[in-house]
């Protein structure tokens, strides 16, 4: 397989775009990313496009030719492939990209996520975020995305002690980040007693601990290696893409406060990278709620078993921490259009390696990790990003 | 890139599958598929699954990662990839799981397609079919795919004087053909005078010109070709894949009786091949309305323009005419699960090259072709095999 690179990366502001359409999410994306890469339309070969449920949220299927179409793309025929994973949907697109360009199949290809959430009821919204949970086990009996993690909440408490104000800890966190990001849906800041009173959504977790719904896209730009290094003398490479499925259910697991698919994505990840947890600089970490951060380090290696809680409220994963994690805002502060959500993780990854992060800089970055889920954990995607 | 062969293929009956849910279909798709291969789930390294829109026909989205599950692949982690592209969804998915073998990051893969769309009114089902159209250009203004069809057709008739008759006439072979496949919807035989006869749908096409809703899935495992000579004499090869986009809007198009997307994929996959079209023993082509198999057959260049009519009239791509379109009965007479479309052409020409298409072989297949339409042409996958 070839080496692969990034060498453009950019997104649209997230947050409820009630000015927007799809389509022109699809397109500002698109040429954010080429003015970043410095390239013009006719270099891209193909796109991915990643995008959960334009069915649902806007009576749209066929999304890669839509948005093929609206980027100048369809033009020239280019192919356009729409991936879907629940909220894993971005990471897999680019995982295809990725997968495409070291295969020698093309040599530029585009990758974008978007998703338009607020042209239907908030109501609406949060039913067909739950679709990527198992319609017929869980949803069809009234569980929602918030209520299958509020069980692993409490069951994380149950088992290791963890505490509503380490959930809390979290949301403070990613909304100090996230009040640095130009591009972040929520940029106020929190405190923990504001988390904790905030309205209750499924106990433990109160509206403070889900990320929001959102509109938003992102887009990179992927070439080999080689051509990489014939426009920029510091290429962000792609060391390693790895992704890992799990049930679709919560209760098919053989636990619920461990999501095995990290386990193994994160494993392929830095086995091929051939790197340790402990050489990233940062991680964008799924915080689609609060306790989902929680469990992600722990199966991503950075805390032990149960003992996760501690990171957010000791301040371990803090900018200017040992490990800062989601310095872009997360799915919690940021937004979460989930079509896009897995490309801003590598939008966020790659402006701080290439040391363009203002306001939440991390110092010297030089390798970070994106970690992206679908549903309550039944994909998960890594990548490993480093700057060469 | 490494070459790709098929090692398996299969597919359920398509129909009104009132007894299955979607994962049903899965299971049993990727069950044949496997005991065709002489495989084990355990062989299998990554799945990609095409699925259009099971988010509007059963509030389900994440539909890899469900397949997966109820394919006994999630027990162990295997990656899974749901891809969307209208009607070409199949093709798409096909086409991503051979570029993952060719680029070296897996050896085995299943590829699925699968749709179920009588959960749902079939007013409903038509209507989620039109989201491969444009909402806000043409469905939102109450067009639907066969309104956009006829659209094609009417111009096509004025501009060349093709006649309702040869339109019949796709509908005839290609349920003369599907009488002798034991897995397709429609197994009846037509006549000219009962097609002009039938309800009309949108003028100048009937019911009996439209292909039906249906459920189904089908399967293809992949392989390396030197893995594939371990387990055959005669693997198939997977010699072209080529893929393109146009406009998703009929009106955006230079011409509305030929589908651009089908000529830039035809070139790209003979070229790929190193053969031309007249070296095919066998094409699946797109006749989701009959005159959809007319115009792909002039833009796959088997007739100049405005004379595809003659095509059927004239027995020329009838089982024992010079080139046979559709021994499988096609979208017309096999049915159209559009997740499982592109794969099931895959399934039909693998059959003919092994020479197990029992009661409607075509003699000494050597070289088959699939073309696989979305919407109204806005993506078009092309997909050329050989028996070695």
């Amino acid at each position: 397989m070839r080496e692969v690179a990034i060498v453009g990366a950019a997104m649209t502001k997230f947050g409820e775009l009630w000015d927007r359409s799809l389509r022109d999410i699809g397109l500002e994306s698109g040429m954010l990313v080429l003015m970043d890469a410095g390239m013009e339309t006719e270099d891209v070969e193909a796109l991915f496009l990643g995008n959960m449920s334009a069915g649902r949220f806007i009576q749209q299927e066929h999304i890669g030719a839509l948005i093929a179409d609206h980027a100048g793309l369809a033009d020239r025929g280019i192919p356009a492939t729409r991936v879907e994973a629940g909220g894993a949907t971005g990471s897999l697109a680019l995982r295809q990209a990725y997968l495409t360009v070291a295969s020698g199949a093309h040599d530029v290809v585009m990758v974008g996520g978007a998703e338009k959430m607020t042209d239907v009821s908030d109501r609406d919204a949060e039913e067909t975020m739950s679709f990527a949970a198992d319609q017929e086990w869980e949803v069809f009996f009234g569980a929602t995305l918030a209520s299958l993690y509020a069980m692993m909440a409490r069951r994380h408490m149950h088992d290791h002690g963890t505490t509503p104000e380490q959930l809390a800890h979290v949301a403070v966190k990613n909304h100090a980040h996230g009040s640095g990001n130009p591009k972040a849906q929520c940029r106020n800041k929190l405190t923990v007693e504001r988390v904790l009173g905030a309205g209750r959504v499924a106990e433990p977790l109160g509206v403070l601990d889900c990320s929001p719904i959102s509109d938003g896209g992102a887009a990179v730009v992927l070439t080999t290696l080689e051509r990489a290094k014939e426009i920029t003398d510091e290429p962000v490479i792609i060391r390693g893409s790895a992704q890992a499925s799990d049930t679709l259910a919560l209760h098919d697991r053989w636990s619920i406060t461990s999501q095995r698919a990290t386990r193994l994505a994160v494993q392929g990840a830095l086995s091929q990278a051939g790197k340790e947890l402990a050489d990233m600089d940062l991680m964008e970490v799924n915080d689609g709620f609060t306790i989902a951060e929680i469990i992600a380090l722990e199966d991503l290696g950075l805390a032990e078993p149960g003992q996760g809680g501690r990171l957010a409220e000791e301040g371990v994963t803090a900018l200017g921490g040992d490990m800062p994690v989601n310095t872009s805002g997360g799915l919690k502060a940021r937004g979460n259009p989930p079509g896009a959500t897995g490309i801003a993780q590598i939008v966020e990854i790659y402006d701080q390696l290439k040391g363009r992060a203002e306001g939440r800089q991390v110092a010297d970055a030089r390798v970070g990790l994106a970690h992206n889920v679908g549903g309550t954990g039944a994909t998960v995607a890594v990548h490993i990003l480093e700057v060469a």
